[in-house]
Order: structure tokens, then sequence, then C-alpha cells
């Protein structure tokens, strides 16, 4: 699919076989092949390209280096590419370039769409404001369907999409949604209110989360939402295609937040070492810092390990045990949360389906770890000691409370982080293993107590 | 938003007040409130709605208990509403019904739906063909754009997407794709041939892969995809809404898998608790058997920790560090490799980044360590023995070791799963946690051996 020494190749010989092989391209593909290409180089093709075609590849987010490809534009070539970039991936490309690059570029563009950027600048990122475009097409609520169409075939092609038409009422506020479709299939004199179904419109607000606003897209199979003020006038809409692309991005960052760090908003292979490391080493060493409980918790039973070394073979075990058994746990309810499969009421009903399989997996591994016990010792693999039952018995108890426990841990750990305001997608592998952890050894030592006194303790 | 009691209340009323009340209600809603009653309730309900509704509800792929709905259903009334859902929610609902319970439903079906049917069932859930549809619009190539116009305003109504219309050749194979926003936009009398762009047409086979459908789908911003044979005749389409589906299905799954167990199929809150647990219990057993060799492992330094057991303090610290920091790196390339960002031949990239990220990660862990056990040393918080500030570079530079060790092991283990054939979601923070144990204490002891003969061993 690489089609980048093909792209230089050709710029640099016949400019008329280059706008031949380049109309052939969709503006994806050019957009991939550039990503092997120096910002600067990538300019050069870019602005060699038709300016239609140079503003769809400028568009696409998948476009990587964009700002240093914008960078490395003279202000002439750069002003009326951006004019004519659709508003919300403008905004993306403002949001990512510094007050000085700003500063720059700014006075080359018109004063519309200095306006527009102000104004979708207003709303984070992670909103529906923020993921929202300006273009879309109005029609007043007198119109019919004739003149709504005469419209879209008039102004219809600059338009991010047309399948959609917003109706509004004399007070210029959102009084109903048309469908494309529905225009055609309806007669020409046919009033546009009169068009569709009376269902109550669908609409959010601008900061409302943009996975809410994914999953209203996705729910009601919608080609595009819109985004409405309080007094139901209409900002901006919401398409399908942004919805994926936000989708892509959460989901992104929930696999990365699960990994135990914070989301890299960069590719992996693009991203600097430097900014990945500080994205790591944050979690790492948090993680690091409650796990040295772990060896608190150990110098507390020092004396026990020191009576019955045997006891510190199975730490690694049982305490990783834990873990995993928390970690399928809390990655169930993180999901499910996502999903609104499950909400903040329901952390009971989750804790009593968590209790009795933390129960039954645990007595499952509890089980096994006995089993290997004694056949170790039957077969004289390995020398327990003269009461190897008695440690075989400790292993399986241990690790029947420390997998409950961690599989109640695990579940209950999203709950309480939404509870305190955090995303539930914190609750990472390695955080949950890590509380498990410090009181698994605590599990472990308390059952070693109550069954080895007066045998190896 | 649950609208349940009121359905109900008005189902045992006034049959006319119910259809005023219902009609005003989307599809979407009806089928997430029919989610708290019982099947057999849900069918007296999808039962009693308007036919168009009732289909539209059935066709809702978040209906929950579908097939226990359509089971509690009298042939007479499931027949037409089956025969009404649209292709590829109905070959979803198929897949799900037993064998016995296909026998029931299929001679209640119309001989098309039949047909159809078992055409959609012949390919993989995961596949193009599985999320299909084979309702879509062709018109020959030899029509105008006016005439094409006419036949949406036809039969229009009864296809999924009118928002693509696909034109084909005199064999009857697919020769273009035209918007319908094209053919607003253009002339009445002009030719289907002559609209849109003469770029190269984009189509997919029906074994593709879901997820590349999605990203085929996401990167060019589609409305929906055309599925061809070899011949390149047109077997079905697939659209953006069960693109976005699929997207979230696989989601779950991958996090699922990344939490170290089989993915769920099923909501959690749905799942029997026996079903759960198997899908669980299988791979944390492999873990814990895997774990095992951590008691091996420790048994093989039994006799260093009984010599000095103030090791045996900082296993869980060492090895659990390791196993953060690879999973870290793991998460990070699944994702990456989800959305083609590393691919198979970039295995030696990542490690050349990985390497000095592990090192410096590694070092900084090391650094903390050192400064924890000489600080409790100084301020008389534990007696780590004479030997302590040994202990602490030994800690030290195990950190160093393992963590480095984790990152580049999480990093490679998705590559390695993928060479082998293996998905390589598959690669869990548990499974990496699990391999970089055993490993981690080997290199602890062995740093131990090397810094601390002669004086603690």
């Amino acid at each position: 699919m690489s089609a980048t020494p093909e792209l230089l190749y050709l710029l640099s010989g016949d400019p008329v076989e280059f706008a031949q092989v380049v109309s052939g391209l969709r503006a994806p593909d050019i957009a991939e092949a550039l990503g092997d290409l120096s910002p600067s180089a990538a300019a050069l093709v870019i602005g060699a390209l038709p300016f239609d075609l140079a503003v769809q590849v400028l568009d696409d987010p998948d476009l990587e280096q964009r700002v240093a490809i914008i960078n490395s534009m003279a202000l002439e070539v750069a002003g009326p590419l951006i004019n004519g970039m659709s508003p919300d991936q403008r905004a993306e490309l403002f949001r990512q370039l510094s007050d000085s690059e700003q500063a720059r570029i700014l006075p080359a563009l018109e004063r519309r769409t200095q306006q527009a950027l102000e104004f979708l600048l207003r709303y984070p990122p992670e909103t529906a404001g923020g993921i929202m475009t300006t273009e879309f097409l109005t029609v007043p609520w007198t119109a019919t369907a004739q003149e709504t169409l005469e419209l879209i075939r008039r102004v219809g092609g600059g338009k991010e999409t047309v399948y959609v038409i917003y109706v509004l009422d004399a007070e210029a506020k959102l009084r109903q949604v048309v469908s494309l479709r529905e225009l055609v299939l309806s007669e020409p004199d046919c009033s546009v209110t009169e068009i569709g179904s009376r269902r109550k419109l669908l609409s959010v607000g601008p900061y409302m989360d943009r996975e809410e606003v994914a999953r209203l897209i996705s729910k009601y199979d919608l080609l595009a939402i819109p985004v409405v003020d309080k007094e139901q006038r209409l900002l901006g809409i919401v398409t399908v295609d942004d919805v994926i692309d936000a989708l892509i991005t959460e989901t992104t960052e929930d696999v990365q937040k699960f990994g135990g760090m914070e989301a890299l908003d960069e590719p992996y292979m693009a991203i600097s070492i430097p900014r990945m490391l500080r994205k790591r080493a944050g979690w790492l060493a948090a993680l690091f810092i409650g796990e040295m409980l772990t060896a608190t918790a150990m110098g507390y039973f020092e004396g026990e390990i020191a009576h019955a070394v045997v006891l510190a073979l199975f730490v690694p075990l049982i305490i990783s045990s834990g873990g995993n058994s928390g970690s399928q746990a809390t990655s169930l309810i993180i999901r499910a949360m996502a999903l609104r499969e499950v909400r903040l009421r329901d952390w009971w009903r989750v804790a009593i389906r968590e209790l009795p399989s933390g129960l039954a997996l645990g007595a499952f591994l509890g089980l096994i770890g006995a089993v290997r016990i004694l056949l170790w010792q039957q077969l004289g693999w390995y020398d327990y000691g003269p009461h190897y039952r008695l440690v075989a018995l400790t292993v399986s108890l241990a690790l029947l409370g420390v997998v409950t426990f961690g599989s109640l841990t695990g579940s209950m750990l999203p709950f309480v982080l939404r509870r305190l305001g955090f995303d539930p997608a914190s609750a990472s592998a390695p955080f949950v293993a890590t509380l498990v952890d410090v009181t698994g050894l605590v599990i472990y030592f308390t059952v070693a107590l109550l069954i080895l006194r007066g045998t190896l303790l």
C-alpha cells in the first residue's frame, strides 16, 4: 500500500503525470503513505496536490505528524488549506499546536475560520462539543421537501454530512431532524415538519462525555446527533465517523490504563521515549511504593519464615493467584461499566456473584495446590518436611482465602474508584495485584499460624 | 429511562392508549425497557406492538434474551416478525438458537427468508460475511441518476441503507458505488457510471476479519462497504452501525482476555455463574500451574533463604515490579498491534525501544528501593542486619534486571503469540506476570549470590 517512493518520484518529474496518478488515490491512502516521509517532504507533496485533495489529506485524523507538516509549510500555502479543513479536524489540529505556532498561523486564516476555531476550542476534547463539527445543513420549518432538496443540491457539496438536515423553528431553535432518506422518499411539496416520525428529538448537550455520545449514536443507529445549548439552539453535530474515532481512542486509553500506566495519547512508535517513560514511571512508582508494604508485612512474619523456611517457598504462588483472580474480576467489571451493563448501585449484585465465584475458583486452585505438594512429597521430588500434610492444608486454605479476597477486591475496586470520582479504568491489573499482594501475605501467614502452631511454628 | 411498568400497565388497559404511547417511543428504548421483563411478558408486549415497530425491536442487537423471547412466542406471531427482520440480525438470532429451536421455527418462515438465512449462516460470525446484510440497492450500469432516485423512492423504505447504491455491469458484477449524496447533487439525466469519482472501488471478501472491515470503514469514513466474491459479484454489504457493534464486541473480548480469562461472550450480569466460572477457571488454573515453577525456583534457593531470611522479605516486591512493568509493555503492544501501528516484522524496533525504557524504569525503581532500605535502617524502623548496604545493593540491582526483563518479555510476548498463530490479546497481564515471576526469582537470587557470597551467604 506504500505509494511513497512513487509519490516522491512523480513529484520530481512531470507534474501532469503526478496529478493523474494522485487523482486516482484516496486521501486516507495518501495520508498513510506520507507517514513514511519527513514532515517537510510531506508538506511538499501536499502542496503539490489538487487543493480539495490536499484539504482531505490534512483532514484525515490518521495523518501522522500533522502539526510538523503544517509548521513546515509556508503561511501562504497553509492558510487556505486550513480554511478549507472541516471545523472539527481544524480544532483538533489547533489543540496540538503550541501557543507560538497558533500565533503564527492564526493571522493567515479567514475571519470566519478564526471565529469557528475560537468557538470549538471552548469545549474539552473528550466532550460532545470537543468532537462536533459546525458544518451542517439547516432549513426553516416552513420549507418543503422540494426546497430542502434544492438547498442540498446548492450547498451540500461543502458540508460534512448531507444525510441529516436540521429543521429550525421561528426562533432558530432546533425543532426536528429530517434524513435525506426521508426527504427522497416523500412528496416534493410536503412540508418538512410533516416528514419523518414525530418521535421525541434526540440531542445532546455540548459537555456530554464523548463515550456517552458514542453510546447514543450506536444505540439508535444514527448517522449524526445534534449538539444543542440550553435554549435548544443548534451548536454543532457529531457524526458517526467521529464517534468511531472517539471509540477507538477511548479503547486505547482504557487498555493502557488497565495495563497500569497513564494513557500515551500518541502512537506507541511515534512517542518519544522520555515522554513514554513519564507516562509509565508515575504509576510504576506508585505501585512500587504500595508494594513496599509487602516487605513490611513479610518483615512482620520474619520470625515465622526463619522457623519454617518452607512457608516462603509458596509466597509467590499464593499472592500471584490472588492477583490473577482479581485481574479477571476487575477486567469484567470495568468493561461491564463501560457498556452500562453495571451501574454504581449494582455493586452488591456484583459482590454476591463474585463471592461464590471466588470461593469456587479458590477451592479449585487450593485443590491443585494440595495435590502438587502431596505428589511431589510422595514421589520424592521435594521434601517439605515431616509436617508436609499440614503445609499442604495451609497452602490450600490460604489459596481459598486469597482467591476469594482477590475476586472481591478486583470487582469492588472499579466501584470505589467511580464513587470517588476517578476513572474506573484506572483499576488496572497491577493495581489490583498490589492491593491483593499485601492482604494475601497477611491471609497466608495467619492461616499458617493457626494451622502450624505447635508443629512447625 | 425505564418505561417497563408503564408498558405493562398500558398493555393491560386500553389498546388505543397503548398504541399511542408506544408510537412515541423508539425501538431501542422499548428493547431496553423489555430487559426488565420475563421473556414471556416481553413476547406479549412485542406481539401487541405495531408490526413494523415490533420488527425493529427484535432487530435491536441489544435486546436481552432475544432467543428466549422468540421461543415463548407462538409460531404464527414469530414467523412473520422474523421474516420482517433485517437479514444480518436474523442470522445472528439463528446462530444463538439450538438445533431443535431452529427446526421448530424454520418451517414458519418464507422460502425466501430460509434461503437468505442459509446463505448468511455459511460465514463465521467474526467475518465480513458474518456481519453483512443482504439488503442493498442495485441498479444496472445503464441507469440514470433520475431512474436511480425513482428506484430508491419505490423500494428504498424496506432497505437497511439507501445511502449507498451499487452499480452492476452487464454480467451482474459490481462495477461502481454511488452515494445518495452524489445522486442528489448530480443532473437527473446523468448516467450513474459518470457519477462520483473514478477512484478504485473499495470492497472486501466475505472471509475478511470483521476488525479489518471496521478498520477500512473507519479509515475511509464509509457508511457501508460491499462484500464481493472472487468473481466480483455482490454478496452483501457491511454497514457502519454493524461495524460499531463489532468494534464494541471485539473491545470487550480483548479487555477480558487481557484480564486473564476467556471472553465471556455474554453480558456479565446475564451469564450464569457456572458458565462464567468455566471461562475463568481454565486460564486461572493454567497460570497457577505455570506459577508453581516459582515454588520450584524458591525451593532451589531454600538454603540461601534459610541463611539470609532477609532476602525473602523482598521477594513479593521484586517479582511484582517485573510483572507491573511487563503489564505496561504488553498492553502497549497489544493495542498498537490492534491499531496496526506495529506489525510482526517490527518486533526488533519495539525491542530497541523497550530495552532502554526497561533499564531506565528499573534504575528508577531500584533507586527508590535502595532509599527505602537505607532509610528504614537509619531511622531504626527495621533492622536488615549488619550487611544492610549490600542488601540494598542486591535489591536495587535485582530490580534493574527484573524490570528490564519484564518490559522486554511483556513487549515480545504478543509478537510470539501472533507468530504462533494465537491472538496477541491473550498476552494478558497475569500471563506476563507469571512468566516474569519465575525468571524474576532466578535473577534476584543470582544477584544475591554474586553480591552476598562471603557475607550473608
